[in-house]
């Protein structure tokens, strides 16, 4: 595979920069340019040699560039894609690692509309604790899943050489709509956070409060644990997959009713299936791939 | 203080094993008598010391007692205490393990009514994936909670006498009227759950379940860990504790149509707001000594 002569990092850090490195260690990159609004920030992926040159300046740094990678919150995609349009090079290859897709492909269509054909909207299933260039690490893709949701207009070469970049990285890479995408991670991964929220605020409203967090256990521990989220994050992921975030919360609100009604009526053999249909699910998942690794 | 001369474990197991355990390094208790349905286990628990003697028969097994144990399922203490009631000597405390209490409260009025002053229903918070007699260990209450939901009838020396054999099991112990006990766990672990398993229905409805399993990570695995716990155990505390359960299932059914509604007017401020209340509590819970001791 043609190696990237010059890959535009907008946003260095954890996830852009473990892109970069895998590359590099692929050598599948020639120079990588960090762009980010923090000198320390930048001066810090100088030199663990996540980049090669630093910019604070999105736009001019991707002129020459055969390949950016957009790595900010999504919020700030938008302007950055605004700014970088008119100085992308014909061919320049853009991907972006937000966690939803059907808005940041919204952002491509009203910013970089005339690029489509070299745009190829991600998403790294890989995540930390840690942020900064400094959590940048080698093998972060190692095992883990990448969604590409490429755009009806985006060459198919394109994203064949994506595809390969990632798997070069080490990831497993699915192909899907945007539409899908989201309607995936609003079930798994969206919903149970406003589960765990919504669950933890009627806890805090109770009389006793208090004394029932005194003796909340293991049980309790693991199942609030993404209740501890970040609150920002958690708002703009929500808002930004509105309607699968709708769509299952709605399905787990009248999955809720029916439990209620079934201890309502002491529907002891009802209950048991209820309850064996969603233990014997879990415990299988728990011996799958996908549940022991993560 | 003096120590019990006959302990009678009904049910021998991990709870009341390691009580009997706990209490023979204390050198509180002179004789342990083992009943159970299972010889082998009661062979095991001979082997390993827990017991002195094994019994398959209850009702003869205490007489001469003067502490009895109910350490089985709630559902076979109805069964036990009618059978052990004629037995009893007088003053001869019995004390039970059950996770519900307003249940087994009833339980003991309708069978050992004439004894109540004597009677300590009780909730040891302690667990563990094993069970059987070879599971108990001498360490399993130190530092962990024990709830007494005592009887107005019950004698005071009688609860203080509980109260310091637990305590000398290193557990720290609680007195609150059993309803106030149900609320608590109800709110804390029987409705978690019953919102694991909706929430693992929900997502099971889902026409692409097994692609959505697929990219369930680490939030998903921990919100739905307690979805894998067994269907008949969850069915029969569901309907043992069915007023408090019913009653924060609707608080939490209210806060989940909460967050709905703000999801679906983009109210920005307020689902911060929202996530913030829950996020700032779950991480102070996360300091305290049951946030990382459990």
């Amino acid at each position: 595979m043609e190696p990237i002569k010059k890959l535009v990092l907008l946003g260095t850090g954890l996830i852009s920069g473990s892109f970069a490195l895998a590359l590099k260690r692929a050598k599948l990159v020639e120079h990588v340019v960090g762009v980010g609004r923090s000198p320390e920030n930048l001066q810090r992926a100088l030199e663990l040699r996540v980049i090669d040159a630093a910019s604070q300046d999105a736009a001019s740094a991707v002129i020459g560039a055969d390949f950016v990678f957009i790595g900010t919150p999504v919020g700030q995609m938008g302007a950055l894609m605004q700014a970088i349009g008119p100085n992308l090079a014909h061919g320049c290859v853009v991907c972006d690692g937000g966690s939803t897709k059907q808005d940041v492909c919204a952002l491509f269509r009203a910013h970089l509309g005339g690029h489509l054909a070299y745009c190829v909207p991600a998403h790294p299933i890989a995540g930390s604790e840690l942020s900064g260039a400094s959590a940048a690490t080698y093998g972060l893709y190692e095992g883990r899943r990448v969604v590409l949701a490429p755009f009806a207009e985006t060459d198919l070469s394109v994203i064949e050489r994506v595809k390969a970049l990632w798997q070069a990285c080490g990831a497993l890479v699915y192909e899907m709509p945007a539409a899908e995408h989201d309607g995936i991670f609003a079930a798994v991964s969206h919903v149970p956070h406003l589960l765990a929220y919504a669950y933890m605020n009627a806890v805090l409203d109770k009389p006793n409060a208090a004394l029932c967090l005194e003796f909340a256990a293991t049980g309790f521990r693991d199942f609030t644990r993404i209740a501890g989220s970040h609150p920002d994050m958690w708002r703009d992921i929500a808002l930004a997959n509105r309607d699968a975030v709708l769509a299952d919360l709605r399905n787990c609100a009248a999955r809720i009713a029916e439990v209620t009604v079934l201890v309502e009526r002491a529907d002891a053999e009802a209950l048991r299936s209820f309850f064996e249909r969603a233990s014997d699910a879990r415990s299988a998942w728990g011996k799958t791939s996908s549940g022991f690794r993560k």
